[in-house]
C-alpha cells in the first residue's frame, strides 16, 4: 500500500541531502558519510510518520503543503538516527532490506570503529532532524511550540528505548511492556506526527487532544503487530531478520503470554531453526498470539472511534481511519 | 581558577535535573538513569562553556542575567551528551575524575547492555539540551536565530568526532587535524557559546563575527594545550587517564610533529610506562612540544588582538582575555 505524498517527501529528502555538501561545506569524507545517511534514510521505509505530519496539517486546514512537506521530512531523519542506535544495539545486520549503518561502515573499518561511526552518524542525523523545522517558513511562535513537541517526541522515544535494553536483563510485567510502547512507538509514530501538523495549521487544543488519544491507541496495536510480523512475517517483506527479538531476549507481549517456562528459558540466546519454530508453536498454541491479535483490534476501534467524533476535513479523516486498519493488517 | 557565574550555572543544572522526574513523569528506572546523569553533568568541569554564555551576553549590554543563566546550562547536557558518547568511543573508564557512564551501569549488568544504556543516555542529555533554549523567556525569534546557532555547534562537533574516529585509521596530515580541531573544539567551546550570548544580547552582526575570529583562534589553543595535558598532565588533576590518545591511536599535533617512525609504529595499541615514557622524551626532543607550545601562545595572541578591536563591554572585554592566557596555561 502508498499513500499520497510519499513522492513528494522522498524527493524534499532528496533536496535536503543534495543541498548539505554545499550549505555545510562538507569535506570528503563526512560528505561520503552523509551520502550514506541519505541511502539509508531513503532506502526502503513507508514514510507512514511524515504523511501522519502531512495529514494532521490537511486535516486542520493547514494549505501550505510546499512547507509541511519540508517540514515532514524531519521525522524520516529522526528515525534514521533512532535506527541507527537501535541496530547497533541490538547487533543487527539488515535493515530496510539492505545493511544496517554499523554493518556498511564494516567492510572497510574494523566492528568497534565501525560502530562508533555509525553511533557517530546517527547522532548527525538528530541535528539535521531539527534543521527543517527550523528552517521553514512558517511563523516563529508555531515553529517554537512545533519544535517542543518534537523534542518530547524524540525524548520519549530514547525514554522507551532506554526501557527497551533493560528490558532483556529483568522480568518485565504486561504495564512495563505497555509503557515502552507508549514512549517507543504510540508517541512517536503516530500522535507525534499529527500532532505536529496541526501545531503548523494553528489547530485548537481539542483536536490535538483528540489526536494524541487516537495515536495512542494506534501506535499501540502498532508495536503489537510489528511484535507479531517480527515474529510471524516474511524476512524479505520485512527488511529485517525474523525472531531476532528472541535471540536479542527482547520481552514482546507474545512472549509474556505465552507464559512458557521454555520460552523463557530460551529467549536471549542462540537459537536453532527448530527450537525457533518450536516457541512459535507455543505462542500459537498457549493463545498469546490471539490474545495479541484481539488487542490490537480493539485498540484499533478504540482509535477509530475517539477519531470519529473529531471535527477535522472529511478527506484526512477518511485517510486515517484507513490508515487505521491498514496497521492492524498482517501483511503490508 | 573559578569564574563568576559558575555556582549560579550549577544551581540552574540542578534545578533542571530535579524538576525533570515531576515534568516528564519518570518512571522509576528511567529516574535512576536521569540522576547518573545529573551526577556526571555536575561533577568535576569547569562551566567554561556555559560561562562563556553568559559572557558574551553580557559583553553584549545584555540585562536578564536569571534568563541567560538558564540557557547557559543547555551547552553543559550538550557537553554531557558529547562526553557520554566520546568515552564510550575510546571505551575510557575515568571523566572528570568518576567513572564514565557506560562504566558506571558496568557494575550492574554487562559490557553491551552498559554500552547501550550509556548511548541512550547520551541522546537523552541531547534531548535535554535543547529544553532550556526552548522554554526561556526571551523572544521567539531570537530563540530561533539562538537554536540555529545551538543545532550548528552540535552538528558541527559531530562532524569533528566522526573526523577525530577516522583518523584513528589513516594518515593524516596538518590540515586534516587542524580541521579536527575546529569542528570539534573551537566553535563548539569558544566561539559558538559567545555567539550564543550575544544573539539573545541582540549584538550586531560585526560583534558576532569577531567572536567567531576570537573563539577560532582560541579553541584551536584550547584543544592543542588539552592534547599537551593530555600527554604531559597530572592525571588526578585531569580526571582522566594520562596517555590515552597514544593508546587509542588518536593522531594530535604532537604526534604528527615527532615525525618518529617509533612513535608511529607504537601508537595505537597497548603500551608499557617505560614506552609512553620514551615516546613523551621524543616528543620533548624532537621539538615537536616546541612547536605546539608556540603555536599556542600565536593563537592566543591573534584571538587576543581580535577581541581588543571589538566594541563590547569593558568589563566582559577584560575577562575574556583573561580567559584567554587562562586557556593557554599548562596547569590548571
Amino acid at each position: 500500500m502508498k499513500f499520497k505524498y510519499k513522492n513528494k517527501i522522498e524527493a524534499k529528502l532528496k533536496f535536503f541531502f543534495n543541498d548539505k555538501k554545499v550549505v555545510d561545506n562538507l569535506s570528503p569524507e563526512i560528505y561520503d558519510a552523509i551520502k550514506k545517511l541519505e541511502e539509508f534514510t531513503l532506502r526502503g521505509g513507508k514514510r507512514i510518520r511524515a504523511i501522519l505530519i502531512t495529514m494532521g496539517y490537511l486535516a486542520c486546514n493547514g494549505k501550505n503543503l510546499k512547507e509541511i512537506i519540508k517540514i515532514s521530512s524531519s521525522i524520516e531523519l529522526l528515525q534514521s538516527f533512532l535506527l541507527i542506535h537501535d541496530d547497533i544495539f541490538d547487533q543487527d545486520y539488515l535493515r530496510r532490506g539492505g545493511p544496517t549503518i554499523h554493518t556498511s561502515f564494516n567492510k572497510k573499518y574494523n566492528k568497534k570503529v565501525s560502530e562508533n561511526l555509525a553511533i557517530e552518524l546517527g547522532d548527525i542525523g538528530f541535528c539535521y532532524a531539527i534543521e527543517p523545522l527550523l528552517n521553514s517558513s512558517f511563523n516563529d511562535k508555531k515553529k517554537i511550540i512545533a519544535l517542543k513537541e518534537f523534542i518530547k517526541i524524540a525524548k520519549e522515544t530514547c525514554y522507551g528505548q532506554f526501557l527497551d535494553i533493560l528490558s532483556e536483563t529483568k522480568k518485565v510485567d504486561q504495564n512495563f511492556i505497555r509503557r515502552i510502547h507508549e514512549y517507543k512507538t504510540a508517541r512517536y509514530t503516530i500522535s507525534g506526527p499529527l500532532k505536529l501538523g496541526a501545531i503548523f495549521a494553528g489547530a485548537d487544543k481539542k483536536v490535538i487532544k483528540g489526536f494524541d488519544v487516537f495515536g495512542l491507541n494506534l501506535g499501540r496495536a502498532f508495536q503489537i503487530n510489528d511484535d507479531i510480523l517480527g515474529m510471524f512475517g516474511d524476512e524479505k517483506k520485512l527488511g529485517k531478520p525474523i525472531a531476532s527479538d528472541l535471540i536479542e531476549g527482547k520481552k514482546t507481549l507474545l512472549i509474556l503470554k505465552a507464559k512458557s517456562n521454555y520460552v523463557n528459558k530460551k529467549i536471549g540466546g542462540k537459537l536453532s531453526a527448530k527450537e525457533i519454530k518450536k516457541i512459535k508453536k507455543i505462542i500459537i498454541e498457549s493463545g498469546s498470539l490471539e490474545y495479541s491479535e484481539k488487542l490490537i483490534r480493539r485498540l484499533i476501534n478504540e482509535a477509530k472511534k475517539n477519531l470519529e467524533k473529531l471535527k477535522i476535513k472529511k478527506e484526512q479523516k477518511e485517510i486515517l481511519l484507513h490508515i487505521a486498519d491498514y496497521i492492524g493488517l498482517r501483511e503490508k
